[in-house]
C-alpha cells in the first residue's frame, strides 16, 4: 500500500492475496509485461484495489493504489496508473456480486480473440467459464487505439460481459471475473487451458463440448473451495518454485527477497505477518 | 503414511516408489493440480494407497491413505479423501493382475477425448498403450458434474477399460493402469508421447500406425525391466534437478527438504531409509 | 569494447543496454546461436557498434567492435566479423533516423518466411511492425549461401525494407529496426508473438486483422516510453532471473560472475558503474 | 572409460566431446531416456565408442564402451549394451568418412516419421540435411519389435542412408551422421529446428524448400567451423547453465558434482585436465 496508515489484517490478507494471485497468473503464464488484477476492497464496496501501471509479475504490497468505481485514485499519488483500469471500475459497479477482475492477452485465448471462434467448454474443469460473449470496441467506437480508456469504453464492455463470467475482446485480449481471487485465479487459468484444448481439439476437426447440464453440474462443483484451494495450493508451490512468493509486509520481492524465500520453508512463507501500524 | 505404525521395508519402498511416480508424472506436465495414483497393498491385493485430497505434486509419503476396494479408508482419518478414488478402486476389482492406476487430464491426450480421434501407437515405444477404447460419462448416466464419484460410475469405466491398459473419457481425460508403478509410469508418459506426435501426423496429413504385429512385438520388448528402469531413471534425475526428489521418512518435502535434496548426490538420496518404528 | 580507452558515460550506458537488448531477445528465444543486435553510435551516426562473431547470449561488452557505414572496423580488430554485418550498416545508411537493428531466425516468424503467407498486426501490442514486406535474395542475385554478405545484398534487402520497421527474409528469417534499442526490442519480440498467434488464428481458420486506423492509432501509443519501458523492465527481470544480467565494467559474464548477480538485488545490478579509464 | 588403462590425452579430449555432444543434445530435447551418440576411434577406424545401456543425459565418460565395427565389446564388459548398436557399427562399416552418428526419437522429426512427408531444408542453416532418405524396417524385415538389433537390419538402414547425412524411420525415429562430433550435434539440432518449422509453414498451406543450388552453397558454409563452433559454444553454455556439464576425469557427475560445476566458472570447466594412468 502506499498509503502510510495502519491497516486491519484482514485487509493486508486480502491484498496480499491479490498480489499472490497476480504471481500466479504471471507464472502460468497468463499474464506478460501487460494487463492486471484488482480486488474490490472487502469493507467497500465502492472501491477497488489495483497495482500502479507496471508489468504485474513486478508488482509488490506497495504499488497497490485503492481507486474509487470510477476508477480514480482515493487519495492523490503520484504513481502512473494503469489506462485501462476503466475494465475493473465499470464490471465492479455492473457486477456487485463479483469481487475480482483480471484482463489478460493469453496467448492461449487470442487466438478465439482474432479468429472469431466461439470460446465452449470442452471438459469439466473449465466449465467454469460457461458462456463466453464476444466484444469488439470497433462496433461502438471505430477505430481507436484498442485500448479501453474512456469511462464509456468500460462501461461497454461490462455490458458485453453481462452476467456471465470471461468476455472476449476481439484483436485484444480477455477479461474475466469471480467472485473472489481463488476463484477467479482458478477460472482465468483453466479458461486458458479450455482455449488450448479446444485449440488443438478443433485441429483435429472435431469439438465435443461440454452439455448445458454438465456445464451447469461441473461448474458448481468446480467452484467450490475444495477445487479452488486445491489448485490455489498447486499454484503456490509453482510461484514458490520460482522464487517469486511475495512477503507481506510490504518490502520489495527484489532478488535478496526471492533469495530468502527460496531458503525457507513453504509453511514459513505462509505464515502471516503482522500490518506495522504507521511504518 | 497416516497410520503410526510400524511398516516392513519393501512396503515402505512401495508407498516411496508410489509417491516417486507421482513427482515423475507431475514434473512431466501428464498431472496438473488434478488426477492421481495408487498402487495395490503388495501383500493384501484387498487394499490400495493413494494420497489425500491435494495436487499430486504437493503428496508426501505421510499423505498416503490405506483404501478397500470399495474405496473406504481402512482406518479413520480425518483426511479429505478424493472424490474420484471409485477409478481406482473399482478398476482394481475388476482386473486382479493390475497393481497401479493412473488418472489424469494431460494436455497431450485431451484433444483426443475432446475430438472423439482414435489414439493408436505411431511408433515403437508407446506400443505398450495397445487398444484404447473410449467411455463417455453420458451414455450411462446422462447430464453429471462429470466426476466420477459413485461406484457404478465406477465400475462402468472399468469396464469401458476391459482388458485394456489405458481408456479416454470423453471431455474428462485419461486412465491409466499397469502390472507395477514403473510399467505404469512408462506407459503413461509414452501414452502422452504418442498422443501429441499422432496430433501432429494427423496435422500432416496421414497417420502411419503400428501393425498389430508391431504392437505385440514392441509392447513385449518395452515392458520389459530394461526399458521401464532406463526411462525410470531419467525421469528419476529430473525430479531430482527439479528439487522435487520426496524423501523415504514421510517428512515434508518443502522448500527446506528440497534444498537439501539438491545438495545430496543423488546416489545418497536413493540410500534406503530403515522405517522407524511408532514415529 | 576491444578498444582499451576512456568512454564518456553515456556510451558506456549505450553500449550495456546494447548487450542488455541482446540478453533479451537470446532470453525471450528470439535469438539462439545465430542472430545479431546492433546499435548506432550515440555521438557519430557514421558508425555502429555490434559483438564480434559469437552467439549473442554470449557476447559481453568487451566483444563489442564499431564498425563504419561500409561495416568495416574503425580499428584494426583480430576478432573475427559477422559476415552478415552488411545488413546491419546498409540499412543505417538508408535510415538515418534508425538507430537499432536486429537480424533474427526466431521459429515464431519463420513459418511466415517459408510459407509466403502475409504477417499482419492481429492484436493491439505488435501494431508497432505495421506493414511487413518481403524479401527474396534469390529474385536478385540467383543460388546464394543465403547469407547477406555483399554490400550490394545488404543495400538490397535495405531497399526491400523501404521506408517500414521489419521485413521477412525468405527461406531465412527476418530484420527488424528502432529509433531505439528499447523501441526495437519492443517491436521484436511482440513481432514474434504476433506471429505465433496469427498461425494459431489462421489454423482456426479465419484471421481478423487491425484496420488501418487501429494500426496507426495503436502504434503510436505503444512506442511511446511508458509502454516500452514497462515491457524492457518486465524482460530485464526475466534476465536477472535468468543469471544472464551482464555487468556494466566489461569482465566476463561467466557462470561466476552470473553466480554473483544472482545474489545481488535487482536494484543493485542496474546501478550505474562509472567506466574505468585505461583498464 | 571402463578399462583401466592409460589412454593419450587426444583420446581422453574426443570421449569427453562425446559426452558433451551427448549432454547437448539432451538438453536440447532431442533425446530423452532413448536414443544414443557414438564417435569412431580417432586412432582405429575399426572400432568405436559409445555409453553403456543407460538415458544418454545419465551417461558419464566412465559408462563408455570400446565396440568393433559388428558392434561387439572389444574387452570382456559386465555393462548392458544399446540393443539398436547395430545402427552405428554398420553405419561405420558403410561411410569411411562418417566419424559420429546419432540415434533418436525427437518430437520434431517423428511427425515425419510417421505421416510419410518428406523432409526438406526450409531455411539456410539446417541446409546440411540435403536429402533425407525414408527407411521402413518393415519392408525388408516384416513385423518386429521395431528395434534395430540383428547386423542386416542396421546394414539395411545403412543402404537406407547410403551417401546421405540423415535417415527417417518409420513409425521410429532418425539417424543422422557427421565427419565429427561437432558437424554431427549442428546437422541434428539444426535437422529437428527444419522439421519443427517445415510442419508450421505445412500448416500454412506452402512450403518454401531451399533450390538444389541453395542446399549446396548453405551446407558448404554451415559445416565450416566458424558455424559449428558458434553453435557448439551456444549449446555448451546451455549445458553449463543446465549443471549438465561432465567433468573429464571420469568421476560422475551425479547431483553433487552438478553443484560444483555450478559454483565453477565456465573457463574452469572447460579447462583440460590430465588423464590419469592406471586410475
Amino acid at each position: 500500500m502506499s498509503e502510510e496508515i495502519a491497516m486491519p489484517e484482514s485487509l493486508v490478507d486480502v491484498l496480499h492475496e491479490l498480489i499472490v494471485a497476480t504471481r500466479i497468473l504471471a507464472n502460468e503464464k497468463v499474464l506478460d509485461a501487460f494487463g492486471h488484477v484488482s480486488v474490490r476492497h472487502p469493507h467497500n464496496p465502492q472501491r477497488y484495489f489495483i497495482p500502479r501501471h507496471r508489468a504485474p509479475e513486478l508488482a509488490e504490497m506497495s504499488d497497490l493504489v485503492e481507486l474509487d468505481l470510477n476508477s480514480q485514485p482515493v487519495k492523490p499519488t503520484e504513481f502512473r496508473l494503469y489506462s485501462e483500469r476503466v475494465i475493473h471500475g465499470e464490471i465492479y459497479k455492473a457486477r456487485p456480486e463479483v469481487n475480482a477482475v483480471c484482463h489478460h492477452h493469453s496467448h492461449a485465448v487470442l487466438p478465439f480473440a482474432i479468429s472469431g471462434q466461439a470460446l465452449v467448454p470442452v471438459f469439466h474443469l473449465p466449465a467454469v467459464i460457461g458462456h463466453v460473449p464476444f466484444w469488439d470496441q470497433r462496433d461502438e467506437f471505430g477505430d481507436t487505439n484498442m485500448l479501453v480508456v474512456k469511462p464509456e469504453e468500460g462501461a461497454s464492455l461490462a455490458r458485453a460481459l453481462g452476467p456471465h463470467w470471461m468476455v472476449l475482446m476481439r484483436r485484444h485480449g480477455a477479461t474475466v471475473v469471480g467472485l473472489s481471487l481463488r476463484e477467479l485465479t482458478f477460472r482465468t487459468v483453466f479458461g486458458c487451458d479450455n482455449a488450448k484444448l479446444q485449440s488443438q481439439a478443433m485441429a483435429h476437426g472435431h469439438v465435443d463440448a461440454l452439455s448445458p447440464g454438465e456445464i451447469k453440474l461441473s461448474s458448481e462443483h468446480s467452484v467450490r473451495p475444495p477445487s479452488t484451494n486445491r489448485a490455489w495450493d498447486y499454484w503456490v508451490r509453482q510461484v514458490e518454485k520460482a522464487g517469486l512468493m511475495p512477503p507481506k509486509n510490504g518490502s520489495k520481492t527484489g532478488a535478496a527477497a526471492n533469495k530468502r524465500a527460496k531458503s525457507r520453508t513453504a509453511a514459513t512463507s505462509r505464515r502471516k505477518t503482522r500490518p506495522k501500524a504507521r511504518r
